[in-house]
């Protein structure tokens, strides 16, 4: 593993057990050596599913895998392998999914159909399905409840770091916890083509209900966090509810009982976000962009979006230059209404240029002082409607081009 | 100026005087020392103008300027400067392009509004245009037909080398030539933001004809290159027609006499084009991305632009590795219409993939090799239409980082 992001978290959080889960880890040697890149999860019967996938319009076997089940609402478990991507691998890696979802269900004694599957690695090579065998019959022997840790690490590629979250919150006075761990090191690592998360929880909810929950907590995590602007033809966010804990049924994704649930299945899903990109490749700074005043909020997150995956802002922010003429070039490539004399940009808090033009007299101190932090602050205002959005990122450094360019497959 | 761009031309070409055009470059000290940073040029009674610029939302100064003044058609000057660009300055930008203007009309004796204007260099700080004013003075007096060339040079900001084009050709048996010159290194260089053309000839052209050739061609050309994928404040093309060359009047855009001449003003973008990209900051590549066989043309562009800007892409080919995972993973991440199980992807002529998946048993060693030089050509075929697009880019290096990480303002 190279050496851990400067942006990592102090140590991974403690991931308590989730009634109804129960997981093994293994090592394959496909790739890598001396470290698990195998994780079986197996789930209670009656678990609900929901999952959100790349947008990719080339996307791997797995992926097309789970989005022909999806409809069935029902897992009983997941394979993940880390290593091969089995993406652009044709119909010998379709067969390949098929195979290796197969002996997992064969394992778990259920449907193949009941078994979701996520790759992340290579692109362009078929997944040995059959190398994989003997390591799923000792995994189904080796289940336990406790070893969300060593699941996040079984799934990681060039991740510096293994990154998890849990809470714990009520729906209708029954409490249920959430975990959450994820892998992703830039939107693609090198070769490693994968975002990959996966949520489990106790709660009792029906899959439509549970699709909307993840649905909305994914636009406002996930989907507001880029690296470098790249997508992989793996990405894949997985929510599986054992109903364990019994809540009393919801009426709907409306009803006022699941507003709590909510807010913490977006919380597990921002905090892995953020991770992610605080594991981008090369990153020596986490930024959060927010856009406020725009004409509406996908024309703020375009903007944000335009911002935070110009090469010129990143580089800039990789120097602690607080080089607010780039800012305003990415808000004019956007191709969304602005109106240059109305525009103000503050970076730290600070307001540099306000309404088309610099602040005379601005004082550089607090800037040139909050660019060399680690976390650094854009603020635009367009002035012109109430649309907002905000999107965090990472800074473009000599250490991604080393990672990408320096690398031979 | 930096060190020579390893892909410029081995010179810089001959460029003839162009009936009807005076040239004069003068060195106004506002950011550069010992190098001229001011070009006037003059253009004779009757000269007709068309123009092309930045779809930024957040356009410079003159750009709002020659915008508003270009549905006259005529033009008897234009004024550039390097250094500042005079872009997010308000009200106050706005007035000093104006005085600038005002005062090349006063030392040409014709109207402001047949002046046309262009800044390059730092956003965000007004230009001083009083302080420019005894240099047009100055070069209204030493007008010349014979220095292109030095044209070319008083245009540049961190380019690496000058660049400049020329053609001749018929119309109606009538001898014509047109030049170009242009600017522009990255569509954005540190803090200076702009890519600049220039197009004179003596061709006898209405301005909506000239206008119509111009588009066409700065779509086939500019707008097919890409350095960094951010668009610049600033970026303008213009061309001006003489008419000296007294050729026969064409009867339109679409008159069989006028097609030698668009398709010699389409090769003077093209290289003009051509040469932006093989200066482009930290390039160490130049790099042609072809897209056959899409769904129609627009969706072939948009492939290979999503291809040619992928940051993944970019550091693969600086890495000289034939990473075709993330060539795929760029025509995913496209948004337009592409299946699998029908690409192919060839690099330096030689198929990689076929139908989905790597081709069995395919020999490296040639395009191994291929990634070794400075041309590399990637081949995208989509099987699915008939729509196709190229667009020229150039790797992302180290180079770049430093450029524009290590830059302080």
């Amino acid at each position: 593993m190279i050496e851990r992001s400067p942006l990592a978290p102090d140590a991974f959080p403690e991931l308590p057990a989730i009634d109804g889960i129960l997981i093994s880890v293994a090592e394959s040697g496909l790739k890598y050596k001396g470290r698990p890149d195998l994780l079986l999860m197996q789930f209670a019967e009656g678990t609900q599913v929901a999952a959100c996938f790349t947008r990719s319009l080339c996307p791997s076997a797995p992926v097309d895998w789970c989005r022909q089940h999806l409809a069935g609402g029902e897992a009983r478990g997941v394979i993940v392998n880390a290593g091969n991507a089995n993406a652009f691998t044709g119909k010998a890696g379709a067969a390949a999914c098929e195979a290796l979802v197969t002996s997992v269900a064969d394992v778990l004694t259920c449907r193949p159909s009941r078994v979701f599957a996520a790759s992340t690695g290579v692109i362009g090579q078929v997944l040995p399905a059959a190398r994989l065998e003997p390591c799923i019959a000792v995994m189904a022997e080796t289940l336990s409840a406790d070893c969300w840790a060593d699941a996040a690490r079984a799934i990681l590629t060039t991740d510096t770091f293994p990154k998890g979250a849990t809470r714990r919150v009520a729906i209708k006075d029954t409490t249920v916890r959430i975990n959450g761990i994820a892998k992703g090191s830039g939107m693609i690592a090198p070769d490693m083509a994968t975002m990959l998360a996966f949520i489990g929880t106790d709660a009792k909810l029906p899959a439509p209900v549970l699709q909307a929950c993840l649905s909305a907590a994914v636009e406002k995590s996930f989907n507001r966090s880029t690296v470098d602007s790249d997508t992989s033809t793996s990405d894949s966010v997985f929510a599986f509810a054992t109903g364990a804990a019994a809540n009393p049924d919801v009426t709907g994704t409306d009803d006022p009982a699941l507003e709590a649930f909510k807010a913490a299945l977006d919380d597990v899903c921002i905090d892995l976000a953020k991770q992610v990109v605080r594991d981008g490749e090369g990153a020596s700074k986490f930024i959060t962009v927010n856009v406020t005043g725009a004409e509406h909020d996908a024309a703020a997150k375009r903007i944000a979006l335009s911002i935070a995956n110009s090469p010129l802002v990143k580089t800039a922010i990789a120097g602690e230059d607080a080089n607010w003429g780039r800012i305003v070039m990415a808000v004019g490539k956007a191709g969304e209404k602005a109106e240059r004399d109305k525009l103000a940009i503050s970076v730290g808090g600070t307001v540099i240029a306000r309404e088309g033009a610099a602040v005379s007299g601005y004082d550089e101190t607090p800037v040139t002082k909050h660019m060399k932090g680690q976390e650094i602050d854009i603020d635009v205002d367009l002035a012109i409607g109430t649309g907002k959005a905000t999107i965090w990122t990472c800074d473009l450094t000599h250490g991604y081009i080393s990672i990408n360019a320096d690398y031979r497959s």
